[in-house]
């Protein structure tokens, strides 16, 4: 421990430095403007690995982003961690709302605020620090591998068919991820499960132009109208779901792990607070813990249509547009709930429109086990670095590779995130706290050490 | 007649080539990014009634777009006519549908294919050469003003002050129009009434920041799901307007007016196929000529929120907004409808969320007498012209310029206008036939002639 924090301190500047580089990348990966940002980051991630010790550095071409891959392997009778982490980035819209340049680091009161900081370079980018110190003070326990893709954001599309032709290469005992988040610092905790995603579009069209709305309107169907009917009519007045099955497969919570779940701290107005919301939206009969972590949901991510100018345009427009998507708990599976969802949609569509449903992308729920070896030996991690033990809760979020490798691999994962709900994921001014980027590269190697010894 | 035709005749191309020169420039009031051409339009149009041969042209400041105003007054007995029209178009969005671009003017089909073909560069100038042909020929019988103004389209905000305070100079005994449409060139027709206006954008505020839809989705409100739901629930199951109070004031029809209205010829199947939708929508109880000319209509004209670019962003966003306006009959007041609206919406809003109503501008309704001697000087001169007597109907658009006239100067207004419904106002691709223009040029001396032939 006195030799990690040693090391630390010996580095300190040169390891913000060097996340500083990796977040000046604008590695957007959903809008192809970026593509030449996207694949630079590639490269960076890879020189990084292979100054810090790995060898075998690879940047794997693929249909989409490169999947930049590395290892050291000290001896193979020793167990083996596969790393895992993404170097590409959510859009940094709305742009306006950004206090400083979403691509230029900044550092405000100990945070680092940039797309990116938390999610998921700052996390990813501890794993290679954490690597180099074990390399450089010679105490690498355990074989390593690096898999870090640049498509998480969009769906991990090619991710799967790369880690269905790499079995052998990609073999190990325990899949590491960084990237998701703790209750605080004072309460840190370790996610026991992630939720599955089914992203999809939709399209309302009328009339076949837009159309003057004083000379029509009021005899010829909105799609702006009917398409706000039916994203209303997806939630009943409870907030339920009102797809027919939807809720089917969903996997109901012991009443243990439901105190378990909500024995975390929680403080509903300082929650409140925070979102500057007077009162909280949900399902009905289910805390907020509960509903962002065991619960499935529908959200619209996004709605257009008609004239958005400035000014006024009396237009009955052809067509309304929505991106909506549905986190999805154990047992849903996101085939599943993308067809239900379809055919639901086109089902509760009225004559005078047509509608066009489009699938963008989906990833599994996922439940960790909290007994296995792995998970032990990251609770001993944290509660050496720490000083407390972590907390078992459930992430509201996707990391769809977690499912496909037990799926493919047969490997189960430790999510091992030092970000906090509050650093802003996928919004203006996302951040990073200075002191989780150095507690996580000192926890990582504890974790390694006591994987290593509990493996034995 | 025979005079005019062959006027008409020898300067064919002409009139042609000068609609073209002004359907060229982008005088787009909505959006400030056109304002000097705006300013350059005006110009142009003094110009033109300058050569046509009117006095005292002048293009008249405002605190917004200037009003063009000419006049020729022969003689202070006979009767004056004011004629009215706007050289301000709407913006051309979605320009990636115009099969040519919107201000360079092509003739498809004998149609004139350019934004403001027919609203309202192409009617207006029509007068501004019919003028010219009864100068030339010397066959202007009574005295003729002109007021043409750049704000129709975002409310004529100025003309009302223009108006007020230009009382002795805008003195006449009918107001002419050439901004609304007919049944069709078989079926000449003359609109007896418009629907007013009341135009408004919503905001709707949850988070105060974009969130991440994984981390905090299903328990906090999506303002776009806020949002449609409000939507959703300004229309009921029979697309009757909820809104407490809306249609109190409104004016019924007599079983006559009812009658005469739906005398008009109408092919449902045909209207459904031009605009190819499988069925009609509309106010129950209602035919679709009462829906869009006799009845008070709530339409969403746009709608933003969330991510609307390329790709994915698991994103629940902090606002949604939408532009909302409703068509106004007799006896409802655009102020008071206004009023409701704002009232009525933010009643609607849940605790989890903030809602703002911003009012854009509005119109008041008006219904114009058939028994004037204006009224019946039009009736001959589309007889004459068209050789079958004009069918009265009920026009859904708003031109609130026509209550503030009789309001103000007292003046009734006459619609003659020579559009179709078919003409693609507001929409990509607006058309203007080439047949209607020299129609209309034909008829209007027609109208200025049995004008002071009857006001005798």
């Amino acid at each position: 421990m006195e030799q990690i924090k040693q090391y630390i301190e010996q580095n300190r500047e040169r390891f913000l430095e060097e996340l500083f580089e990796l977040l000046r990348f604008p590695s957007v990966s959903a809008d192809p403007k970026y593509k030449d940002s996207v694949l630079k980051t590639a490269d960076y991630v890879a020189e990084k690995l292979k100054q810090a010790g790995a060898d075998n550095v690879e940047v794997c071409p693929t249909a989409g982003y490169p999947i930049v891959y590395g290892e050291k392997i000290i001896d193979t009778t020793l167990p083996t961690v596969l790393v895992y982490g993404h170097y590409d980035v959510q859009p940094p819209d709305p742009l306006e709302l950004w206090k400083t340049p979403p691509f230029e680091p900044t550092v405000r009161d100990g945070k680092i605020y940039a797309r990116g900081a938390c999610d998921d370079k700052g996390q990813f980018y501890m794993h290679v620090k954490a690597f180099e110190l074990m390399m450089k003070t010679d105490t690498l326990p355990c074989n390593i591998k690096f898999m870090i893709e640049g498509e998480e954001e969009v769906g991990s599309n090619n991710l799967g068919i790369y880690v269905k032709a790499n079995k052998e290469r990609l073999k190990a005992d325990v899949v590491l991820i960084s990237d998701t988040s703790m209750i605080s610092m004072e309460n840190p905790s370790l996610e026991t499960g992630l939720r599955g995603l089914s992203y999809l579009e939709v399209e309302v069209v009328g009339p076949n132009r837009d159309l003057h709305s004083g000379v029509y309107g009021g005899a010829v169907a909105n799609p702006i109208t009917i398409l706000s009917k039916m994203i209303a009519s997806l939630h009943d007045e409870n907030n339920h779901i009102t797809i027919p099955g939807f809720y089917d497969k969903v996997l109901v919570l012991t009443d243990e792990e439901k105190k378990a779940l909500n024995s975390a701290p929680y403080d509903e107005e300082e929650y409140k607070t925070d979102l500057d919301v007077q009162e909280l939206w949900g399902e009905k009969g289910y805390s907020t813990f509960e509903r962002t972590g065991t619960r499935p949901t529908l959200e619209v991510n996004g709605i257009w249509g008609g004239y958005i100018g400035e000014g006024a345009k009396t237009v009955l427009p052809s067509k309304a547009n929505a991106k909506i998507s549905m986190r999805l708990v154990p047992n849903q599976t996101s085939d599943e709930i993308t067809k239900i969802f379809t055919d639901h949609f086109e089902k509760i569509a009225p004559k005078s429109v047509k509608v066009t449903v489009t699938p963008h992308h989906g990833g599994e729920p996922v439940v960790t086990p909290t007994d296995s070896v792995a998970y032990k030996a990251a609770q001993k991690a944290i509660t050496e670095s720490f000083g407390k033990a972590p907390i078992p809760t459930r992430g509201g979020g996707s990391i769809p590779i977690v499912a496909l490798f037990e799926a493919e691999l047969g490997i189960k994962t430790v999510l091992m995130g030092f970000g906090l709900d509050s650093d802003a994921l996928h919004s203006p001014n996302e951040k990073y706290d200075i002191f989780n980027y150095y507690k996580g590269i000192e926890t990582l190697p504890l974790f390694h050490k006591y994987f290593a010894e509990l493996s034995k």
